[in-house]
């Protein structure tokens, strides 16, 4: 296996992860900035625990040394790369946006151009809860964004029994490694400390991959409006969901739905009527918990979901995915409990 | 002046603005834990500032020894001592829940019986900018919630306009100093740093307090769907509100009518599309600041204040209310800037 | 096994270390205020992972059902049920304060007078690193402090060699799960956010503690001087502590003495001269982090040490102790990398 | 007044202090990152208290503007346009460290040469209550950095009165703020929320400073061994000083000793024995709270001060300078108290 760019915050977190897996080798971490560093110089929670030498990325190289790649590259630097393995025949677990999106014109709105359109059909949304079986027979997984995976497991079950009326508010809410390791100002720590603030209202590049799968699942046209907000917290997205329904079901009748969407699911978990998520619950831990309330009076449902943005939001569901892919226990190296308190 | 409840936070928020203001001398400071002590001892940033000793209420003394007082008690407590302050010709500034209803049947519902029903017609709502006119002359002022202060100043313009088609969606995001000093498990650092969590969904008791004042504005019924959540800050409220407009307006239009409503507001701060406020402009500060933006794709306009729910919220909005009904420029002691970074 | 006191945060930082472990089995758990509920009801976190009963405590029932227990209990309370446990022929660990100090007059003078004196001298400090042969015989482990852990796991090497001269400061700052789950208004998250303090300087009860372990380490009386600190943080603790060196060594040197006494230890990790441990390095992780920096200006050595005073400094070092009891590997369940970022 | 700097974190607090100043009227505020914009757009808390243009900061232009330059600049940067504006008569007072040491060859080695060396003996150390007179009538203010201010008046009444014996301990602990406004990675607020750490221990810049004035006020050589951290609050700096006393004093002496020093001073708070001051005492206000214990069992004193590190730290002081050289009174625009909670 490899990490490519294992030095970014979702890189960093694979390696936690990875190296907690009983059934694979990690044997190549790249990185642009600490080439010839160990990966426990850079982050020494890892001393002792993976001493890695960190080496820039060379695809050639790369291919004859690994069969799997998870990507946690910046996008459109993925773009490229991704490109370039899948050809080799490698196996791809992309982390960026760069293949999320299967319609190349919607990326080009959202982002740029595409460079290697070709594959955007091809790609599987890395979504595991919801495109499991493509998953496991996958060449390229685009893992999906942290935003996407929180909201769309608390939206699925009510698009797949067809009861939304018109669109949905998605009033996000996320933790602020969301950002990546940054050095931007507005990132530093005086600035969003003792602050909360709304930012990309409505522009979002989000916003596509949700309508994407939300559409996909309703078989047809979803639009949301998606409202991202930063709370001053590490980990953490919790989505608040406004969604009008068609005809006025029970409590218990939804709670039902949501039960049996979820069945069989290790890792989603939802709370009967009357108790709502909180990030908390799921810092640290590959799961999403989902809970909800109806309100009569204005005829509204909200719908709330937690998902650790690092972990489910991006390393955790790559790792799903790569047990998927390999045919090992979905759940292998993803039991652990969420840090509380 | 007299100060009852003078050391929980709103009434230590009360004596920081008052003991700034030049036209007041405050004589009496009362609280029911700390009897005996000076606030300085309790709250040391009052050190050399404030050294009054802490006293019980006791509301014949008192009524000799103030003109107006202002009441930071618990609700419920607040009923009887308010009534029996006003028969006795006293002004009063009530910063609980228990006169901000007018209708007594919805007092009961929400809260519980009302002890003192009859005043419940003449009390002002203090909401200074909507209820300017009334307040200066007001007897018993009753100072607004903090989450409805900042959402029907967000969305005043659009109801006094009758833009606004079917209900609101208002997600408040309040800190941790709304809920007052408790010793709630609950509020304790360890369970509420790193968190992030929506509470009492739909029926958390601002609710009708909202629906009161936006009825009002728009001369008909309005409900409002209300989801507070708990931010891992000390103060703020950021309230992001969801509208369906009748008509397609532009962006333009929609900032004129905001700046007509507000032109003349010391506090209020209106900014251009494309701009949103964030928590900490308004740390510290009596101001509210607003913000929107029209999404045409989803037809919807999402409204975005931020206010101190220590300031604007209560304490400030509290002395602004007393400056106005004393005639004294309504910005005396709350100029002040907010506490930035 | 089973933990007494599953649901204040020892507890339930036992419980997310336990659920891991392979070879055991979690059979009782009890708790004061939640009998008759669900664990996963009280933490979320532990939906679907344990979903065990909650059981008042009684230790007739218990002695039946286990062979070793986690008694996480209020110390006084722990004392006389521990007492019980042993008497019936239970291995116990202790997590309380109760047999950490071996001197009946000690403990008198710094807690109550002790119930069960005659398990003082028979009780092992639970410092695995420094303990390990006692423990793995032991019928009563009394695991220690956070303070003490960080403390004497940083200053031991220098003691052992003789090398400190005079009295040692040691400046602690700790997160705020240290003080347990607790109603005190001080613990409120709006007194403690955005704040730091010190609290108990000079008087503090881990104290005596940290003077008998590094006592019995340098064979001669030794007094410390200890300020603990608040640090709005929920985990981890960082202690700086100033030393004089007999003599003035090379900072070389002293590094070779750390390395070898940590030699082969699995969580203790010696950083190189001009690199220093910080909290986030093993948050949620059983590691200790020591680094130094001698200052030959001043001719004073500073040592820093970082632990989770969750886990090296409570649950995680007692599981260490129940492996050795055991005869299993050390670090069973252990293995976990710091949540980082 | 000008303010040269003005939207780095020390320019924005001096903005946010003096335009509540009755008696000075800021004419002209520079920055190099936003020139052209209004002061507000970069700060929206000052829309309509603060709407001036930044301006590029031209020197000439300048000395024809104002009578006095707050310059709040990057040492190095400082050095230069200071000594231009002193040259053309006008009054400074400088935020950074350029002219705070005496001895050129002493900045040298803790910075790098000077380009004003001649300057460096003119300037007055702007601690105001050490060196008031002084500073009534000087050209050249340096203002002292954060760290020094909170040491040295905490411990200048035991070196006025010859009490301590040895090198002194000091053990720092700052808010982010202090580090200015800043796109370091290791600023952002990922890397510092949930972690503590101390950096530059023993080769913090500050350390001079601190070693400067308390050997002039003990009138003989002073070194200390100073050791910062970093606390993930944004405002505030808690010193805690291990100080060895000649003899054994009662500590009702000690506290006689600074309730002398400190009689009329209107900025420093001193706690009697058995009480300390916290930061948020003092977040916001410029007042310094000083407390003390002294351990008879080690024979230490232990000192603790709290201070804002933007106010009294820098900003505020700077104005309490200003007010000084401009014979008004002292406490002029600074009468604030802190903000709490």
């Amino acid at each position: 296996m490899g990490v490519l760019g294992a030095t970014g915050y979702t890189g960093i977190e694979l390696l936690r992860i990875l190296i907690q897996h009983p059934r694979i080798r990690l044997t190549t971490v790249t990185s642009q900035q600490f080439v010839g560093k160990r990966v426990s110089e850079v982050y020494p929670s890892l001393l002792g625990k993976c001493d890695l030498l960190l080496k820039a990325l060379q695809v050639d190289k790369l291919a004859s040394q690994i069969d799997l790649a998870f990507a946690a590259l910046p996008h459109e630097t993925s773009m490229e790369v991704v490109a370039d393995l899948v050809e080799r025949g490698k196996r791809v677990i992309d982390l960026s946006a760069d293949f999320r999106l299967h319609d190349a014109g919607s990326y080009q709105r959202w982002y740029q151009a595409h460079k290697a359109p070709q594959l955007l059909r091809e790609s599987i949304y890395g979504l595991t809860e919801i495109h499991r079986k493509e998953i496991a027979t996958a060449r390229l997984v685009a893992n999906p964004g942290c935003y996407p995976t929180g909201a769309v497991l608390g939206l699925a079950p009510l698009f797949a029994k067809d009861l939304v009326r018109g669109s949905v508010v998605i009033d996000a809410k996320s933790g602020v490694t969301g950002a990546g390791r940054s050095s931007a100002v507005e990132l530093s720590f005086s600035e969003v400390n003792e602050n909360f603030k709304a930012y990309n209202v409505g522009v979002h590049r989000h916003t596509p991959e949700i309508e994407q799968e939300l559409s996909q699942i309703a078989k047809r046209p979803i639009s949301v409006f998606f409202a991202p907000h930063l709370i001053p917290i590490s980990r953490g997205i919790l989505s608040t969901m406004y969604v009008e329904l068609k005809g006025t079901p029970k409590e218990e009748e939804i709670f039902g739905i949501y039960q049996d969407f979820y069945r069989d699911e290790p890792f989603v978990h939802v709370h009967p009527p009357g108790s709502f998520p909180q990030t908390k619950d799921v810092r640290g831990s590959n799961d999403c918990a989902v809970g909800f309330h109806y309100d009569a009076r204005v005829k509204r449902l909200v719908v709330i979901s937690a998902i650790d943005n690092l972990v489910k939001g991006a390393a955790g569901q790559a790792v799903q995915n790569m047990n998927l892919m390999y045919g090992w226990p979905e759940t292998e190296a993803l039991r652990g409990t969420a840090l509380v308190p």
